[in-house]
């Protein structure tokens, strides 16, 4: 190592460039990461677009990216769970392991963390990474990097299992088919749930959820979706769960009336508006729960353990792969490409891909 | 029991009188129960006004009334745990004890309740009244009928404790105080919550939430509530969760900001208009449970325990007293003094009161 | 027909015979169902073998079996949710949906339950019985009567799972592998889980649960059942959940060390002597949550469901076959092959099988 | 400060004597607290008179004591939430913050926590003792020292409310009445629960007991103890929730006997020896559900929360009161007295007491 390396810095919107940065250096409870690959995040597009999401706002050039796996090259004299040359994914938010929210089990709530490439911290589109021991896990041999990488999104679906307290025999409907969507797919599954519905404006999406194996998809633009989720599709059973990851408006003012009296509804997928219509009357009378989903909490483990040791293929969203010099390509069709592109995987340490 | 005995019955809207109607004849496994008190609800007044509440109108004359405590004076032949004599709570809506929701604890939920005075099932202001038997409560020596009676908005506050899942430790916000919310005041209280903010627009009821040892009492229309509750009165600790009972639109968007991160907000109090405006971000942001709350399920035992062995005094709230005869003053009252009048409570077999 | 059927009544302990028994009469919630298959218990070889099980003696002739499923031949004039010709799995305890057991969601604690073939009640070793409509459930095209009937013991498991709040990442050591240890492995399954290691004495058994694609399994008469699943089957990770089927006092006592601190053991085989010695310090030391289960509720919805939809096969468990006059060979084929017999089940309205 | 204290050291059984010591010196986390009173807990008197506890053995000279409030005095650098003067409660076991047990809200099981008075971790039998900042909790001006010390207790009887999801409604049975057992009382009550039964052998706890307001207090050598709770005292109901504090052997037999169907029973107090009877078939066939209680975790701000607005005296607990140089007396009166002393209190800082 030379000490220096190559990171995609985003000055200001649009404007990307690779340069060279200083490798990390490590604390005695870190580890230095050598990124195998790394996907491009919607929040990633977002700041490449805009410079800000609500009030986080790009005010130095940063480094993006957060969806990562590669290899241990250096551990910090304290750490004992990891060794060089072990393949890791990486939770890409440090939390304080101190307040109430980490000592209560939801970290995730966590006010001080550290969260990649939220400004003003960097991410890691770029050779090198550091990160605190706890939050790097071990890759067992039957995971790929890429699935290592897709571990962060799915952790959003896997912890929308947990808030939903889904159970393997509720009748899911999941709204937006999106990476967090489709992945939400994929972590039903592993949660054992064999009824899934769900549904997106966009034809290539709904085709890639048809491969996946849900039970139905539904084109929101075509017909009634409650009613044929009610009536045709579930025999008037309903829908015990929806997990909302669109973040369209009139979707999430749907999830009321799409469940079935004491269900449940998963909010994911963040509305551009802030104030949505949404019918009280219909959630007081049918005593419906709604639970925000605000990334995820323990779930690395967990969907380790599940994903090695099942034969479902998450892989399949990756719709395009790009080398790091390539990142304005990436970004790029990213921003442009949305029918198409699902999670497009970046390799730094890669000429060519 | 001369076979007939007096109602009052609404027959059209506005227009209430007392008639002469046949003593109810029970099942083998219903008891007869002698009307001591019982109270005018909400809906009850609405019922009176507009003849009509949502789905529910009223085509027939028709009982109102479903808060009430009596004596047994007859018991069906397979009828154990009661005997003639005693005295009861009537929890107003028999289940049908064989569906998923009432299989899995969730009765309230139970699509063939037959509910009193909800068209067109008859309620209680009469002298008599029959109940499946596992629907009427044994009152403890210490419970006076109008704690009975008053079990029934009580179970209310009782269910918005559990369904908010209510600790001790606890900070909470109550908005609104009507019968409801005063009473989801002494549950709290019950629950061994000891830190309670509440908030009215009318002067009175304020009074009354101080005068039942809330710690402090805002008014929506002086200042801003949030800042005051998360600032100033709970030194930045902010609110754990929020019971709405009010019904008011802009109270009901409030609570996704009054409320803390990972906090609860417990849905009760219906809005006029269907669609209220939500501030969905947020309630992902801060990741955050919302929970309706639609009448109450197994609250009763529940709080006969709580309140038997209790100081608590929740008959405070009653602000009015009335004999049968005087239904119509009664209700009169209640519709026209809201700002005076808690729960108004009638006697249907006493001459004066 | 003839308002004459066969059932298997048990005179005495031992004595076991084809009878001619009246065509059980329905009431207006009842359902009259021609059994197709019906499954041997444990218990009804216990009754057949000693004529009682603890507290329950049979006093009177019986006719045993209550794992069953069947043609609906007549319904009663208020069901409306089954008609004629389906095809249903029966739930054989009747409960009274009006204590505090059922109104809360156990009903399986319902004091009150009156279930097939526990003295003094009739189970249905017969060509046709009766049931409250509401404990029949219809089967899908896509599932067996075999499967119908196997939902019985399955419902253990099922309810073992969700008694042990077992999530897909836990790791579970189910010790038993009997009819409800196999099926428990089949429950988890379903449930989501990848990892599962079982133990039994006997190879038969063993190589069954191979078969059905468990992790690993032990045979606790060789070496350090322990040592090996802390070890070296899990990596040091430790088992989250043990669920207990075998009965057997060691491996009850077992359990408390097998399992990783804050884990839950799940008790499911019932000893035969009462007293088991426990390392309780052990039990505190780690956190432990120990859960009784008793039979199973709400679990047929939730069976069917998840078993519709997935390729699992549970016939696998069936070893043998016979038709109603045969029952004596068949209650001796349970009762002295306990090593090669897993799941023997009856057909009474076959001649030949 | 002169960088010089004065501390209670046990050097080997039975061998105890104040000695100096250098007074802690802090890291950036940090606080240094100036002991105001500290108590003689159960543990330490076993380490006096034993010299272990289990796997625990004192190999060097120790400083005992782990229940304990004092005055900030030093702060470290990074410590934001503290200022030097005010008054704290310590909660004495420092965890990782990054193990799985940590991350997941139970860190009370955190395989890496430095408990004080666990050998070889000194604990605060001295004037001046450091610990990291996120365990030091403020005191409200309506809280003494001597109740900041007994949260540590307090604490164990809080977190078995929690470990037993203890509503208000429950009834209670508390088996044992040290302080411990006594605390849960108090636990009990702050958490709304209005029926609790207790026992104790010895007559100056059960009266102790009384003073506090239990509702009926047992001798377990008198009378049939299962009999009583179950018929007499709660009319049939039964009990809901057992907790265990003595550690007796037969009283920990009697917990599955004492409970009603589905009950609960917590496990608090460890017995003597490893193994104890158990009548495991009862647990299963009436459903219940064990929970072993390790220490406690999250519990100093919820009771801090309950108690600083609850009238209610936890300090009558509180029998002898010491200064620091006369420990010796202190532990005495504690190893001999046990029937008469519940809860001997420590000075550090005072002459006299």
């Amino acid at each position: 190592m030379s000490g220096k390396m190559k990171a995609a810095v985003l000055n200001k919107p649009l404007d990307i460039e690779v340069k060279e940065r200083d490798v990390p250096t490590i604390n005695e409870n870190e580890v230095l990461v050598k990124v195998h690959c790394i996907g491009v995040c919607g929040s990633d597009v977002h700041y490449y677009e805009h410079g800000k999401i609500g009030r986080y706002v790009v005010k130095e050039p940063i480094i993006l990216g957060h969806e990562l796996a590669g290899d241990v090259v250096m551990i910090g004299a304290s750490v004992s769970h990891l060794k060089v040359g072990d393949r890791v994914a990486i939770e890409p938010g440090v939390t304080c392991g101190t307040c109430q929210y980490c000592k209560s089990g939801r970290y995730n709530l966590c006010p001080d963390v550290v969260f990649m490439a939220t400004p003003p911290v960097d991410g890691a589109w770029a050779d090198y990474v550091k990160i605190r021991a706890d939050f790097a896990f071990k890759l067992p041999d039957s995971m790929s990097f890429e699935e290592g990488a897709l571990l962060e999104p799915l952790s959003v679906g896997f912890h929308s299992m947990i808030r939903g307290e889904v159970k393997p025999s509720d009748r899911l409907f999941i709204s937006g088919l999106g990476p967090i969507g489709l992945l939400a797919v994929q972590a039903a599954k592993l949660f054992g749930v064999t009824e899934i519905y769900a549904s997106d404006v966009v034809p290539f999406r709904r085709q890639l959820a048809e491969e996946l194996g849900v039970t139905a998809v539904l084109n929101p633009l075509e017909g009634d979706v409650n009613q044929q989720l009610t009536d045709d599709l579930t025999s008037e059973n309903g829908i015990d769960v929806v997990i909302e990851t669109s973040g369209n408006a009139s979707a999430v003012g749907d999830t009321v009336h799409v469940v079935k009296r004491g269900g449940r509804i998963v909010l994911v997928g963040m509305p551009v508006q802030d104030e949505i219509p949404l019918n009280v009357n219909q959630l007081i009378d049918a005593e419906l729960n709604v639970h925000g989903v605000f990334r995820y909490v323990n779930t690395y483990p967990a969907a380790i353990q599940s994903l090695s040791n099942s034969d479902l293929s998450i892989e399949k969203i990756i719709t395009h792969k790009y080398a790091l010099k390539d990142i304005k390509k990436a970004v790029e069709m990213a921003r442009t490409a949305k029918d198409t592109s699902i999670k497009i995987m970046i390799y730094p340490n890669e000429e060519n891909v």
